[in-house]
């Protein structure tokens, strides 16, 4: 049976999050429908990661199996005529072994988040930043964030309902950079804590403002306890930006 | 009474452009309707350039007369809050002397052309991009438009409702890059033809796709008929992204 890799970019708006769900909508059963209109077949689609309601994906990755085989290109097209109109786009199908798996076979994850950082609230970039009025020094949150890079034990950053077995994870990188009015918070590791990135943005967030030292989040990393950690950061300034595999980046 | 510039963004999307209408949402309804709300007053409110419908602003400039002193800050927080839930903000207010005019003053315009080229169709950038998903060579578009630059009688490139007096304009600028799969169209001059940027960009878009060659826009320039240009690009790519003043640039 042919597998297929599946590079996907969706607006998270106006979904439950990437997983089926009893009721209302998400990205995993749109492409499913998809994937059956254009197939006739009625394969589960499996993903890298699973995005949360509302969060969108810039370069998640998906693979599925056809009993038929197709022309990648065309199961490109395809899809994305039966994607319509939901904003979930195919930007490149691949054939792969069977040996792949989209979520166990990435080495790595990576995460953007984008802040609005001015009065004025957002208007064509409503629902793809988090809006934080007042002002933030990037640069403070930036030498903040340093000292979570390595392998810690990330409790105070983990959402309650994390189904995660360990909560030591690697963080390979955080980077916060300001582009005009955007602050841009970059994270990479092999796998993430659910809401640890929305957990850490936040808490980067009371340091930027100065509500906390730059040596806070050290502090409430040590504490290993939710309570320590500032809000989670709302779910429209985030994007899973790509994935990582053994021998390739994808996107 | 004082006058005040507003710099204002806006989501062109719900709009029917910038222009009040007898019927259908404009910018200027929504924004003299907050200005009603937050001062009690009902000035017209004067815009730099007018942007049709559907068509985005980053930097669009306007000016205002109130009887009331206002503290810019203060005003620019109320028009703010009675804007939503419009897609517009008001980045910022300054007190101005009486001479300001936001279009007879400004002396210069600044435009952005967004096309998404691939074959995906827009998740994100859905309403704000022109997705053409056959393949544009940037550099030959860019190469191309350079012979519009100077002053030219552009009755080519001119809608044929345009009001202007002379269809001679002066082109300062116009440049295209490509940054991954975004093609982005720049242009400045003192003033615009109706539709002007939108059928210079339908233009090159027959270059960039090798069906017209680089010498095409040119020739269309002194044919100097409006059916031997391009297409009017959608107005979902075009965004007002600056105005230029005696002895400022907003923006």
């Amino acid at each position: 049976m042919p597998r297929y890799r599946l590079l996907l970019e969706y607006d998270g708006t106006p979904f439950r999050g990437w997983q089926r769900q009893e009721n209302g909508p998400s990205v995993q059963a749109a492409l499913e429908a998809a994937v059956r209109a254009a197939s006739g077949e009625g394969p589960s689609v499996v993903a890298a990661g699973r995005t949360d309601a509302g969060v969108h994906a810039l370069g998640q990755v998906v693979h599925l199996d056809l009993a038929r085989w197709w022309a990648p290109e065309r199961l490109t097209g395809a899809l994305n005529f039966h994607l319509r109109p939901h904003p979930i786009a195919v930007l490149e199908a691949t054939e792969v072994g069977e040996d792949f798996h989209a979520r166990f076979s990435a080495v790595r994850r990576r995460y953007l988040y984008r802040i609005l950082n001015r009065r004025a609230p957002p208007t064509l970039e409503a629902g793809r930043v988090w809006h934080v009025p007042v002002p933030l020094l990037a640069e403070r949150m930036h030498d903040a964030a340093r000292c979570l890079v390595g392998r810690h034990d990330f409790t105070s950053f983990r959402a309650s309902e994390c189904q995660a077995r360990s909560p030591v994870k690697t963080l390979e990188l955080v980077h916060v950079r300001q582009r005009g009015t955007l602050i841009e918070v970059r994270l990479r590791a092999p796998s993430f804590l659910h809401h640890q990135v929305r957990n850490i943005v936040g808490t980067l967030k009371l340091v930027g403002e100065g509500k906390a030292p730059v040596d806070h989040v050290r502090a409430v990393l040590a504490a290993r306890n939710r309570a320590a950690a500032g809000q989670t950061a709302p779910p429209e300034g985030l994007y899973l930006e790509g994935i990582e595999y053994r021998d390739e980046t994808i996107r």
